[in-house]
């Protein structure tokens, strides 16, 4: 599987070779490696085409001679990346700190290379000290779970390296991110048309709704750029998602022109009159904020749908209304609460999402795809996406083809080679068809139901909210501060079990679950239920478990 | 492997099972699913919990069970995606039209799913109908080829589904894209320290240096976007790479703001006097052009190593002197170019890299690491990159960890989940090395060589340029053309001959090269030249090929 030129080819055994010319004048000798093996003890004539000391002829990569690496690494990645990464009586992770961890895994590269044998001693390793997020007490981001079909699918894509630009370089994975966009787009509620683009990651595709919003607003943005144009600004919750501030920064709109509006109180963009932005709340507690600020622009509301700390949803109805009132871009963030749309029980959620006018919805999440797999979906019938993204490479994109050219996408993305990720949800959907899809959902909310009650009924655990979604956000008092009085101190307090309970679990590796202040709350436990390889009696050990690690704090 | 609880439930057999609330008030029956069954027979009191009509005893998703299906598709990818995917007889691509190819997919959502065996059968379907870029005969794209440990990697990567934010998540991956970036930076010439980050594709990276550059220049752009200061300007050379382009448009400086340089003069800015900017050319045609610019303010020059088409390199030295002398960022675009720097042969195209404030370099290109791989390089030692995308996000980001969160990478990225991309060229080069990594490299060059030579030799073919690295670019000329006169309507029908060739030999299967116009030359092939798989054989394979497909042009 080496170079087979690498062998010593100015060895003694080959001084009998006879080097020619060939007719068309290369130093040429003319047969395959191999055949030169063969041949070494038959004086014949060869016929090796050397170019500035390189042998050119035949292939110097043999990939059947990898079949046997191949083969051993899938069984090692069967046995230990999938069977015993997922199963429950195996630890979640094998924790050692980063200094520790470098001197076990040897990383440095050098000149020489390593044997097979090695090679695949280092996959054991790399699995073996990797955290097993496909584990069933995996509860740490918003992804988890072991999803077979999106895996096997995943695989084919590495193994074949295709890259979505052009239909010809990937006609069925074109055809597939085709399909998988219109039947999203259907589950929205736009009944037609309309268009979208997989990539690469929930945050990228949120920069590309505002990128698409303020385009929409105002072409010229794209050739003349922001130093032409007045002050730009966005409306968002508080509760929203970092990438939207993130892709302020990115876009050189400026992350102080996101308008960040308060949480429970969902305050949107209501006019502007006289220079000046008026906006004003709705929403349950019924706040009123204004605010004047001269010279600014807004060009688009971000509404969530599943926020990533609470799992809160924007009241999507209501604030369509006003965008629709102002002439503002309307995206919903439905990174992680996108999946409530499978369930004819749950999606009442997102109510008034097919008013939007684009909507981000990562399978990868709540649906289990594989990592990644994320859909910018948009209701624009009239080409915006690829007029506002197009630099029409005329290398890539030229319009002689023999094919429909509009099946060429690639113009459509700020990248330029582009994993097919859509085909790591399709051959899922395929398999589980939409009803399991739907069941996997229903499980989640129950399962969450089922722990925010266990929470409240136990002593020492508080519930920070009903979950409106598959998070469940706690706090674990110990018995120590079980009788203390509400005070600043107590939180304090309760500030730092947290962090000790975390590090004493990924120490013992039983289980991973998250923790994070949030506005004036204290340190909490964020649980996030997905897998359907998760059951009750999970729900009831994670809380055992914090009791059992926690109980002398 | 589908849900368990999708069984008919209440089918008659289990009418005798007792339903009784347990001592937590939950209507609860306790048993998992096999659990029943073994006991449907026997009259047991069970406990099953049962929350909005939801079971939540037990996983309702076995992934032991998914274990023959997992290796079932493991044979077929290997026999399939690999061996004959790979196998110089078998076909580069079974073309079908877009409306051809729909049919035979059979790409509809449905609400019920398929049995394994079909999915299985859609495995097979995917990768037949799927252009296989690891064939040796695939050459029309900056990347080819099978790299066996490259790809066993990224399957790792695809079982375990990490994602690299915080070291407690990823902790070998995020030591291993260290490892791989510190390794870079050193080929780079970066002696100690620097930065870096691997992300999803070079026109991302490209992207990450013109903000980063922006933000260098201004750090405030951040906060108050680009409408609170001068209009920002950027150099590069016409040969570059379109992202250049996508990333000013993107990230709101504007496309009008791309100072285009005509190639063959490398125009660099040289002063801003009298509120204008004033540039001039050096290099080899030493023509000069100055151009008087209102208040516009120039950040940074991108300069090409290898460009896409051509495969050329910008003059690094001399554009490096006008940067520092006029204090702009310096990025070098080296994703198809940089494994030059594997070669003491052939580094000195990139002489004076390391004089770059940043660097673009893609593994996933010439090296062959599984797609995507590609990293951003980053000269400074100050935490520039950190600081520039820094969100801080509180639920990822605790500062109250028990490690040190300097290993937390996440917040360096634009991205929020992020693949651990730099694990597929690791295992790769240490099992290699560096030694084979050059070889292959040196012998992409040799192989390029070749193939001009040839091209300059046959009749009826022409050479656009010497190749300065692995891309080789030429016109075929047909025989009925090869009499006329060089005029304006001899290359109108010399731009008509590369698409039909192209048509005929996706038809056929036989290979792919990629053709595009470019500036004012006619339609012309391009080939690229990678993989150690490719011999000097399939070097006149194609040329041959190209003969008997257009021989009647």
């Amino acid at each position: 599987m080496k170079n087979i030129w690498t062998l010593p080819l100015y060895c003694a055994d080959y001084t009998l070779f006879v080097v020619r010319k060939d007719v068309s004048g290369w130093d040429t000798r003319g047969l395959m490696w191999d055949e030169i093996i063969k041949q070494r003890w038959t004086n014949t004539t060869l016929n090796i085409l050397l170019v500035d000391d390189v042998y050119l002829n035949g292939p110097t990569l043999d990939v059947n001679g990898a079949e046997d690496f191949i083969r051993e690494s899938m069984r090692i990645i069967t046995e230990d990346a999938v069977k015993k990464a997922t199963d429950v009586r195996e630890k979640v992770c094998e924790w050692h700190s980063p200094e520790d961890l470098k001197e076990l895994l040897d990383l440095q590269l050098t000149d020489e290379g390593e044997s097979d044998t090695r090679i695949l001693e280092r996959c054991r390793d790399a699995i073996r000290y990797s955290v097993k997020t496909t584990h069933p007490r995996f509860f740490n981001q918003l992804y988890a779970g072991m999803e077979p079909y999106s895996m096997v699918a995943s695989f084919i894509i590495e193994a074949l390296k295709p890259s979505l630009y052009t239909y010809e370089v990937s006609p069925v994975f074109t055809l597939v991110e085709d399909a998988v966009l219109r039947k999203m787009r259907e589950v929205i509620g736009w009944k037609e048309g309309g268009d979208g683009i997989f990539n690469a990651g929930g945050s990228l595709s949120n920069m590309y709704a505002v990128n698409l919003a303020r385009y929409h607003h105002c072409p010229d943005v794209k050739e003349l750029g922001l130093s032409a144009v007045p002050r730009l600004v966005l409306f968002t919750s508080q509760e929203c998602h970092y990438s939207i501030s993130k892709a302020a920064a990115f876009l050189g709109i400026g992350t102080k022109n996101v308008y960040v509006v308060p949480s429970d109180n969902s305050v949107v963009f209501l006019g502007l009159q006289n220079s000046c932005i008026k906006y004003d709340t709705f929403g349950v507690k019924g706040l009123n904020v204004r605010v004047c600020d001269q010279g600014a622009v807004p060009f688009m509301v971000n509404a969530t749908a599943g926020t990533t700390v609470l799992g809160a949803f924007d009241p999507i109805e209501e604030i369509a209304d006003i965008c629709e009132k102002h002439n503002l871009w309307l995206h919903v963030d439905a990174c992680w609460g996108g999946a409530a749309l499978m369930s004819a029980k749950h999606k009442h959620l997102l109510k008034g999402v097919h008013r939007a006018n684009s909507v981000a919805w990562n399978p990868h999440k709540m649906l289990m795809a594989c990592l990644q797999c994320c859909a910018f979906l948009v209701r624009d019938k009239t080409g915006l996406l690829q007029r506002c993204y197009s630099a029409r490479a005329s290398y890539l994109f030229q319009q002689d083809k023999f094919y429909d050219v509009s099946y060429d996408t690639g113009d459509k993305s700020v990248q330029c080679s582009r994993k097919p990720d859509a085909f790591k949800f399709w051959l899922m959907w395929k398999a589980l068809g939409s009803k399991e899809l739907e069941q996997r959902v229903d499980r989640a909310f129950a399962m969450a139901k089922y722990l925010a009650q266990e929470v409240k009924k136990r002593e020492g655990f508080r519930l920070l909210m009903e979950p409106e979604y598959a998070n469940v956000c706690f706090w674990y008092i110990p018995p120590s501060l079980r009788d203390l009085p509400d005070s600043t101190e107590l939180w304090e307090k309760i500030h730092k079990v947290a962090p000790v309970v975390k590090e004493r679990m990924m120490k013992k590796g039983s289980m991973m679950v998250g923790y994070q202040p949030h506005g004036d709350k204290a340190n909490f436990f964020r649980m996030i239920i997905i897998s359907p390889q998760v059951s009750r009696q999970d729900m009831d050990f994670v809380l055992d478990e914090i009791d059992r690690l926690g109980r002398d704090l």
